[in-house]
Order: C-alpha cells, then structure tokens, then sequence
C-alpha cells in the first residue's frame, strides 16, 4: 500500500488525523500540489480527480477522496471506530461530516481559491480549470460566518458532532475551522461552544502529531 | 419511522431510489419546498440544514443528508447491498459517489439555482439566503460538460461506477444526468458508454418507480 500525499493541504490532514487515531502507518510519496504534480499523466492514471490523498492498493486499484480512503482503512481496522458502530451513530455521524464539508469546508475553499493568493484558472480542485469568480471570496466569508453560528448551536447540546464519541465528523469539522482560521475568519468570541470544542479536540495527539 | 419528502427534487429522488432497490416503505410527510415549509421553525427542529429528505426516527432522532439516512438504512436492510461489502468495493463506491456529487450534482446546482427560474437569494441548499451570482450558470454548464466527458472514459472500461454491481454511485450518477438533461445540458452524442450505462439503469425497476 502506498498513500499519495500532501500533508500542508487540508485533505491530506483530514486522513492523517484519521491514520494517527488508529496507529496507521502507510508508506508515503510527495506530490507536489504547488508544482502542479498532480496533473502529470502518470499521476491522473491513479487518481482520476488529480488529487490528494490518494491510496494505492498493492493490486494497482487506486482509492481517492478523504472519506472512501477512510472507508476503506475503517473495515480493515475498525478500532477506534471512527464512522460509528449503531445504526443511528452510522447516520448521524455521516450527516454532520456532510454537513461540514459542504457548507463549510467548501465555503473556505472558495474564499481561498477564488482570492489573490491562489493560481489562475484554478478555482476548483480536479482536473479541468475555471476561472476564479471573486464574488466567490465574499460569499465564502459569509458561509464560514453562518457555518460558525450553526456548529456552535449545534456543539452546545452536545461534547462531539455526533453524540459521545469523537468521529470522522468531528475530524472534518476541526479540518474546516483551522482552515478558515488559516484564511483570517477566526472563530467569533461569542461563539463559546465551538471554543471549547475546538480546544477539547485540538489537544489529542492526533491533531497534535498533525498540525 | 418518518420520512420528510419531496419526491420531486433531486436529493429526495436518490433517496427514493435506494428505498426501492431495498423494498423498504417509510411513512411519508410532504414537505413543500416551493412554498417555504423547510424553513418553519418546527422542520429546522428536525432538519437543522432545512433540507429534505429527512428521517425521524422513533425516539425522535433525526437524520437529513441523502447519503447519512442511506447509510442508515443499509445497516438495518444490508440487502441489497449498495454501499459495497469488501473494503476496496467500500472504497471505490464512496469514491465514485463523492466524484459524481461534487463535480456534477453541485455543478447543475450551480447552473440551475443561479439562473433565472429559481428563487432570489436561493443559490444554496441550507437556512441561509445567498444572492445569485450569474458566472455561476455558465460554470455550471461548463463543468457538467467536463463531468460528461469524465465519466464517459470512466464508463469505457465497466459497466457500473464501482466495479461490476449497481451501487450508491450509480444513483447519484443517474440523478445528477438526469437533473443536468432536465436543466437542457443533455448527454452529448459521442459520450457513448455514457449513453449505454445510462440506458441500462434507466431500465432498473427502482428508477422506472421514481421516473
């Protein structure tokens, strides 16, 4: 097995805070996202989508997006369960991942993608090239305002996105937050539930190996 | 159990779907998307993203996002199984079905809530009101053009997305061409496994149930 990577982009991280919670180690190759390596034709032969992670199988089958490369490494070694174990933590779990992922982790992606600082034409991750729509970085910012009202309603009820456990939910949401941190939305003060969340999760050892 | 519904959208169709190839029957409750009932208080008590479909559960619990109740469902009805049962089926069907959602389901989205025929301030799913930005339709057309083209060559070489058996993936697919051919981007002529994969799942007792 072989895991294709690029450990300071987002998506990377969500599957190495996920690899470190279950004690996973998985050969590593570089690939160069700033040099454009991902677009090489041997590389897209892997991962049709030209990203990372992608996870090469020792039969040559090759896995991409974050949550099917955690699928696939969950059934294989599944403590500590991190998609849950019930019917109804298996739902909730996968709901709250979602949720994060679109209306967050997306909304940070276009903020960052369609500003100054990223490259032209590259307003979309995969293999084809659009161009940046700068109205996209306003409304980015307001998505990530209304993400952080939301998960922090949702956080006062309860210590984790879904229930008692931390989870693949909680790994997206975290990946988001310092995201959008990184890109100057920092969490508002008032938001207090979310604090407390995101400083409960930013000590374990697996954000901490990965940060 | 309840299901809130509205068989007409594109989320709720996927679910409907999934719900046939099980022969699983769910008490429905219409929710009118056209006349605003995602957005009344007492549905964001059960559907904090205001989206349908959403399940609620006996104990009251409730469940919205598309693939969060699929999964759900596919632990208490594993039969047919549509999420896959190897790891590496597990892998590439999550693979295929996130594939499929971000870079065409999302794109006709795009290309449809940003247009004229649907609502102001509406240019995503969610509690929160967004202005249209018109780039966004011809993205969208563009980007359902290159998914096309994507999934064609993808197709070339199987029959389903995910190996040899119908999956969750295929679904998502078969909606996300169907919502783009319904929003006049059809199928171009020379995408021709495209043409046959979809002619072949068009024909699924499930989809003609949901046609």
């Amino acid at each position: 097995m072989k895991l294709y990577d690029y450990s300071d982009a987002p998506n990377p991280r969500r599957l190495n805070i996920f690899l470190s919670e279950k004690s996973i180690c998985i050969p590593r190759v570089h690939v160069d996202l700033l040099k454009g390596e991902q677009f090489e034709a041997s590389f897209k032969a892997k991962s049709p989508n030209c990203d990372v992670p992608t996870l090469e199988l020792d039969d040559g089958t090759c896995i991409s997006q974050t949550n099917a490369i955690c699928r696939y490494l969950e059934t294989l070694h599944p403590e500590p369960p991190l998609y849950g174990t019930t019917p109804k933590e298996i739902g909730l779990i996968e709901m709250w991942n979602q949720i994060c992922f679109t209306n967050g982790f997306q909304a940070v992606a276009d903020l960052f993608r369609n500003g100054p600082d990223w490259f032209e034409e590259r307003a979309l991750i995969g293999p084809h090239n659009y161009a940046k729509i700068p109205e996209l970085v306003d409304r980015g910012r307001q998505r990530i305002m209304n993400f952080y009202a939301d998960i922090n309603h949702h956080l006062a009820a309860q210590c984790y996105f879904a229930g008692n456990h931390f989870s693949a939910a909680d790994i997206t949401a975290l990946v988001t937050v310092d995201f959008a941190q990184w890109a100057k939305v920092p969490i508002p003060k008032q938001c207090k539930s979310l604090l407390h969340w995101h400083a409960l999760v930013s000590e374990r050892p697996s954000v901490q190996a990965n940060s």
